[in-house]
C-alpha cells in the first residue's frame, strides 16, 4: 500500500481549509473531519453564511470599511465629528478604534502601507479618495493610525508631507507602554518612545 | 454609541465559524473578517467543499468508516488480512492507523465507548454488526485499540466479555511509553503500564 488517502471530498475540504489563516494542515483535517461528521443542516448553514458574508459585505465607497449598506453605517451616522479623520491601513483596523468607542470622528482605509519593495506604491492605496473628502472642507484634523513598523513609519511620512499643503492638523497615535502589562513585557524601543512621550501628572 | 457591532452577514459568519472545534470567538472573528476580504472565486470553493465533503462521505456500510464508497476501499481490497479486525472508538482513528501502514487487517468502528452516564449503553454503539461480521467465520482475531481511559476499559472489558464465547482471540493494544519523547513528559500511569508490559531484549 502507497501513502494515506483521506477520500477525494475530505481531501479537497481539508485543502480548501488550510488556506485560511493560523489553520495548518493538521488543523484543517481535524476540521474537515469534524464537519463531515456534523448535521447536514449546520454544514449547510455555514457553507450559506460564507457566500452570503462574501455577497453582501462590501467596502463602503467613502471610507473603505466593510460593510452592507452605502455609505456605511460610521458615515452615515450624523453624530459622528465629521471635523476628524483617522487614517488607517485595513478596514478590521476600524474594529479596533470601535471596540474602544473612545474616538468619535470618521475613518479612512489606506488598503495598505506604502512598500516598494512589495510593489504598493502610493497610488495603489487610497491616498486620492482621502484627498477627495478633504475637497469637501470639513475636515480639520487627521488621525494617522498606522502600523507602528518600518512601513508604516514611511506612509506616515510620505502622507504627512503630501497632505501637508491642505493646512490640516496632521497627528499620529502615542507610542507607550500598553495598558495592564507589566514592563518586562516591552521592548526597549517601545520604552524608547514611552519615555520621549512621557506626561506631566495633572 | 452602544456596545460594536459587525455587520449582520460578518456575524453570522462568526458565529457559525465559532462552533467549529479549537476556533474561539477571537480566532471566528479574525477568519470571517478574513474571508470576506478574499477572492469570491475561493469563498465559493471553500463554500461548496463543505456541501460536497458533507454529501459524498457516508460511513461504510460494513466496517462504519468514512468513505464515498460502499463498502469503502479498505473494506473492499482484497489485499488486507481479512482474518483481523481493528475495533476503534470512531472512523477518524482509522486514519491514525493508515498513516502508519503497519496494519493490514480491517477495521470496525464502534462509534463510541460505553458511557452509562451520558447515556451510551452497549446497544447504541456498532457491536451486533461486529457480531454479524463474525458470522462468515473468516474472522481470527480482534485488535481492541479503544481509548487509554476509564471508558475505554470499560468497553475493552464487557466486549471481551460478550465475544469470549465466538472463540476468537481477543487482543488489545500495547501500553508504553510513546516513541520519541522523553521520559519526564510520560505520566506515572503510563510508566506502570510499561514497566507491566517489558519485553525481554532480542
Amino acid at each position: 500500500m502507497a501513502t494515506f488517502e483521506l477520500p477525494g471530498g475530505l481531501e479537497t475540504l481539508k485543502q480548501a481549509l488550510g488556506k485560511l489563516p493560523g489553520i495548518g494542515p493538521r488543523s484543517a483535517e481535524r476540521l474537515a473531519l469534524h464537519i463531515v461528521q456534523c448535521q447536514d443542516d449546520w454544514v449547510r448553514h455555514l457553507s450559506g453564511a460564507l457566500i452570503a458574508a462574501k455577497e453582501r459585505i462590501a467596502f463602503c465607497r467613502d471610507c473603505g470599511s466593510l460593510t452592507e449598506e452605502q455609505p456605511c453605517s460610521l458615515c452615515a451616522d450624523p453624530n459622528r465629528d465629521g471635523t476628524l479623520i483617522c487614517v488607517v491601513e485595513r478596514p478590521t483596523d476600524i474594529y479596533s478604534f470601535e471596540k474602544s468607542s473612545f474616538f468619535k470622528g470618521l475613518y479612512h482605509v489606506l488598503g495598505g502601507h506604502i512598500s516598494p519593495l512589495n510593489g504598493v506604491e502610493p497610488e495603489d492605496l487610497r491616498i486620492r479618495e482621502l484627498e477627495q473628502r478633504l475637497e469637501a472642507g470639513t475636515i480639520k484634523e487627521l488621525v494617522l493610525a498606522l502600523g507602528s513598523n518600518v512601513e508604516g513609519d514611511s506612509t506616515c511620512y510620505y502622507l504627512g508631507d503630501r497632505m501637508r499643503r491642505t493646512g490640516l492638523r496632521i497627528t499620529r497615535l502615542a507610542q507607550g507602554v500598553p495598558v495592564g502589562g507589566g514592563l518586562e513585557f516591552v521592548d526597549e524601543l517601545t520604552i524608547e518612545r514611552a519615555l520621549e512621550g512621557r506626561r506631566q501628572m495633572e
